[in-house]
């Protein structure tokens, strides 16, 4: 089966992670699709054991490779142009999230798979590390009862960003590509697609990172009932111990489970205790690899990551409108 | 100094923690305000070493007890009666919170304080206890650079409560009462009064316990423009270790800082560490009898006590209607 890689701005880390894993794969081609350098794209590759062709034009990669999948990790602007071209071809496309910067984009993105044999697949990449994959397991095994109410937090260093971030139009937001992961983690533990949200944000005191937005809140209700918050930032300190600070607590009619710092708290008739993690059962890339060459489904579907962009976009409409957006 | 003591349904407690500590006031007078037996507010006083007259009549203890402070904690929907009439005789009040249980009985509240020569402060205890007090301090003192992003939480357990707390009317609703701390918390961190709110709230799965909503959510814009969310429940199961799980995160431009079982957290230049917790400096009652009987501050002014009344009221609000509240 061969691979195209699009791009290296975001994730694509996660191919490399699992490609290995997942049966007779092969790194075949690759595009910058944009003005990047190819010797990034090119130093992962070879360091994965893969020689893969260069293109220049990541459209002939897509007509003239003969993939069997793409990775899209190019400007995020171009995610959704690039998804919908391999889904008109009928490629199916693992995508950095968002997998569009706007509705427009979302829609001409899920025209192109609605009349395609491929999938789609962003890479919400944190609802498969290991915590948070177990305490998925459990919440959907009903450990806590009836799930009630989530809270979701992402917290990042800023750092010094490429110029792309400090714009609207090429980074898309802090709620669609950070938030991105917390709203996918509201969805799956919810169990349940997105009824309404409400939201806000702020861009101030953000370093000179222009647009950036260096907190964000949202509210959701979701179309099951179940009621979530999403709390995302850029205000972790520098010198904190790890990058991110993922969090998700979820409170249900049974018990109440948290995964923090890789670890799963769980409060339920038993009283209090530490859920020990086991190393997960899926890999995102591979996963999704297994899921093309197989006939399968994957871990996440197709429709969840249309919701999860939907999502994504109309919580930063709520915020930079204040206004309520309802699905 | 005389005090006299209106009911016992919520947090009287206060009183008795502190007032060996305060200068010179004695508890000289007490009544239940309802149909509530005398006997546990006179146990009570008892155990603190006080012989307190019984009055049927609340006004009467007013009008006829000499009293340089009154406590009210009788029912919830006679706070704000009872502490108007108090202020309308220039009695200073300690009050349960919430002091209203609707705005026009908040107004009914302000008006009588703004004719008197007294103070009123809801019972705000939260914001005394030892962590929380001294995160307060460290925040104000500058210690996480200006002040961003804050997320509060309060979850109880539920068990099987008075009948009172079945009916909107006599309960209130659970942002007001059980939420009340988590917006105290968001108001003190903040620096700020409120500018908006929204919220949900839902009452399915509440274990025959009428109108009472299970669990809230509210996000809050400030008018310094720190954005806040706050998490509020009784999801909290009943084999926990501790009745509530309280909790603050608040982000700011230097550091993280998060109150979280008793513990202080802070994140910041020099890295992630817990900060000892010294015994608190102020006891809510003493703090209030000792600025009633030196005509000194209070570290909680009685204008905080009215914008955090009318916070709860429009949370609720929000809630209950699904719109945006413009303070």
């Amino acid at each position: 089966m061969k691979l195209g890689i699009i791009g290296s701005r975001g994730h694509i880390g996660y191919v490399f992670e699992s490609i290995g894993e997942a049966d007779d794969w092969e790194l075949s081609a690759f595009s910058t699709g944009c003005d990047d350098a190819p010797e990034q794209l090119e130093g992962m590759a070879k360091k994965a054991g893969f020689s893969p062709e260069y293109f220049a034009d990541w459209r002939t990669m897509l007509e003239q490779g003969k993939l069997d999948m793409v990775a899209v990790d190019g400007p995020f602007d171009l995610h959704a142009q690039m998804a919908a071209f391999a889904l008109e071809r009928n490629i199916p496309v693992f995508c950095e999230k968002p997998i569009a910067l706007n509705l427009a984009d979302l829609e001409r993105v899920k025209a192109a798979q609605r009349h395609s044999t491929a999938k789609i697949l962003s890479m919400v990449g944190l609802r498969y590390e290991g915590a948070f994959q177990h305490a998925l397991n459990l919440v959907r095994a009903g450990k806590i009862g009836k799930v009630k109410q989530i809270f979701a937090q992402k917290s990042y260093k800023l750092g010094d960003r490429p110029d792309f971030y400090r714009h609207r139009a090429t980074f898309g937001g802090t709620i669609p590509w950070v938030g991105s992961h917390a709203l996918d983690w509201i969805m799956a533990f919810s169990g349940s697609s997105f009824a309404s949200v409400y939201a806000t944000q702020n861009r101030e005191d953000n370093h000179g990172h222009g647009d950036l937005e260096m907190s964000c809140h949202c509210i959701f209700t979701m179309r099951n009932q179940v009621q979530a918050l999403a709390s995302i930032d850029y205000l972790r300190p520098m010198n904190a111990p790890t990058h991110g600070d993922d969090r998700v607590r979820v409170a249900g009619t049974a018990g109440v489970l948290e995964v923090r710092s890789g670890r799963i708290l769980l409060i339920d008739a038993e009283g209090e205790r530490e859920i020990a993690v086991p190393p997960p059962e899926r890999k995102i890339f591979s996963d999704f690899a297994r899921s093309v060459a197989e006939g399968v489904d994957c871990w996440v579907s197709t429709e969840e990551t249309f919701e999860l962009t939907r999502a994504c976009l109309l919580a930063r409409d709520a915020a930079d409108n204040g206004t309520i957006c309802r699905f």
